[in-house]
């Protein structure tokens, strides 16, 4: 007996184009009926350019058709806009006030190591005018979309990426811009992005306290600041501005990572604390929330930065950080959760 | 026989509290005649409060009264503001696009570099979300002023200084501004600070190529812009959009600075690379302006920042870069000119 279960597990199969995740996971499976043999799914086409439509149409006449019990298949597109559609767990934003401690860093190893853990994870580069995150990710691919939005771009290891880098026709071009208009493109990254379902969205925040934190803190459903610092006197302040924004808006601050603690240098076996002596709990006790962790300066992830290798890391402090924050959002850590 | 220049030369004793330069440099002195032993001084009131101008009339007739032929002497104040008596040779914007790079740093090592070749100098923090300058000096000192404008504070070496920082309650304080209350602080640090008749103006932008840079470019009369840069390709990138924003505003780009190059580790006596090898010919053919300077990533320059002690550092690349400016904007190098 063919039950609406499989012709969805069936659906899983299919995988968005340029978002590289399955028409359930991206939510675009609006309904499934099945009557006598025949299976009826409708879809909705946010995002989805003509062509994209028709050869998802194919796609899931193929997948589902295989299954025992189908005679026909019936693909109906409906319209849909990705706001109604996304459906995120948590929206964490990564912040500093403070330029150049790390927040794209930060950023991307929280997302890669929510990634590891089996979640469904997204980032949101908000810092439109300095945008790090596909470089990191070695992510060139230019999004596709339709009239109704635009789909993420997936990392290698399926993290989805919405950057202002990734719509400009060079990524050197700089985007010279007054505040209102880089509002907007948050904002449209936030409403017209096709993120679907996604257990973490992380949100990498410009430097400043200026229109893009303020856009940020006050379109999008913020659940946590990560609060990225360096040991420097210097930056502590900065950051105490960051967490002093973070309070005015009414957001709670998850906890603080002190990024380039420390350098070790093998040669000597020693680790050199290149900007002073950590600050960890201090910021801690001046954001009110607990130190998630304290990143070494490590030319090897320099490197792979520079590579758009960042999801080769692998470090025990960067899985920490990842755990540390499935478990201060109280997500069960299901390891394969959605294999 | 009793000259104008004797009476000129006795206000250059007369200091203007805060600013901490005399009556001529801050350029308050509008008029000075003598008729038989009479001196009339004709002051500008502008940005002076009630108290200083009595402090400083009092003053003028101690030093102006001493002068041999001098019986008696007269002060009157006129209207005056910032905006027309501000004499200032150069304006250069330190900029970088992407955050954290060391822009303050290299803003204030130039600015400490030109001063010590004897030239008038000023610094205009333009960073108004995350303003370091005041740190890096030391300066806690609140600016004087009256309803016609501000004084900018002097630091230990007599630079002139003005940041947002400096006017906030506490320095942990956030600016939770948009753009044009961001671009207005800044207009309003150009046209209603008495900078008085400086040689150099170095700007501090904050990272990015949205409000601040874009004010700064269309308001003040930037007369070269400094580009500076780490070796990481990352922020290689974010440079170029600095580059190119400079391109289409039309400024002519100075020459850029290499920050970070290298950690000189003495136990092992070894240069590393922590972010890659150098990228300062690649990044001045990039920019089409000659490199200036590569600064390491050096622990006691990082420290004296912290302790807002800058102006102590000494190093022949510091004395480089400012000899490098000058010559490249054409004032002529006397050292103590001023004196």
């Amino acid at each position: 007996m063919l039950t609406k279960e499989q012709v969805r597990k069936s659906l899983e199969t299919v995988l968005v184009p340029g978002a590289m995740r399955s028409l359930a996971k991206m939510n675009l499976v609006r309904d499934v009926s099945i009557d006598n043999g025949r299976v009826d799914v409708t879809l909705a086409s946010a995002a989805l350019a003509e062509g994209t439509q028709e050869w998802l149409k194919d796609k899931i006449k193929d997948a589902t058709g295989k299954l025992a019990g189908v005679n026909e298949v019936n693909v109906r597109l409906v319209d849909g806009n990705p706001k109604d559609l996304n459906e995120v767990g948590h929206v964490f934003a990564v912040m500093s006030g403070k330029g150049g401690v790390g927040k794209s860093l930060v950023a991307s190893l929280t997302a890669v190591a929510l990634k590891r853990q089996g979640y469904e994870v997204g980032i949101l580069d908000a810092d439109i005018t300095g945008p790090s995150i596909p470089k990191m990710f070695g992510i060139t691919a230019r999004p596709a979309g339709s009239d109704t939005g635009i789909l993420p771009v997936s990392s290698r290891s399926g993290i989805e990426v919405m950057s202002i880098n990734l719509l400009l026709p060079s990524e050197d071009d700089a985007v010279i811009w007054r505040g209102p208009l880089i509002g907007k493109a948050i904002t449209q990254f936030w409403e017209e992005v096709l993120w679907g379902k996604l257990d973490y969205l992380i949100v990498d925040l410009p430097p400043g306290t200026a229109d893009a934190p303020l856009t940020v803190m006050q379109t999008l459903p913020i659940s946590g600041i990560i609060i990225v610092f360096t040991p420097q006197d210097l930056t502590a302040m900065v950051v105490r501005k960051a967490v002093n924004m973070a309070r005015q808006m009414g957001k709670p601050i998850l906890g603080v990572v002190e990024n380039m603690s420390y350098l070790y240098v093998p040669e000597i076996d020693k680790k050199i604390e290149l900007f002073g002596r950590s600050r960890g709990e201090e910021m801690a006790r001046a954001a009110g929330a607990p130190l998630l962790g304290q990143l070494p300066l490590d030319p090897a992830l320099a490197k792979l930065c520079d590579e758009g290798n960042i999801e080769r890391y692998d470090s025990e402090i960067m899985t920490k950080l990842g755990e540390s924050i499935s478990q201060m959002s109280n997500v069960p850590s299901e390891r394969g959760k959605h294999d």
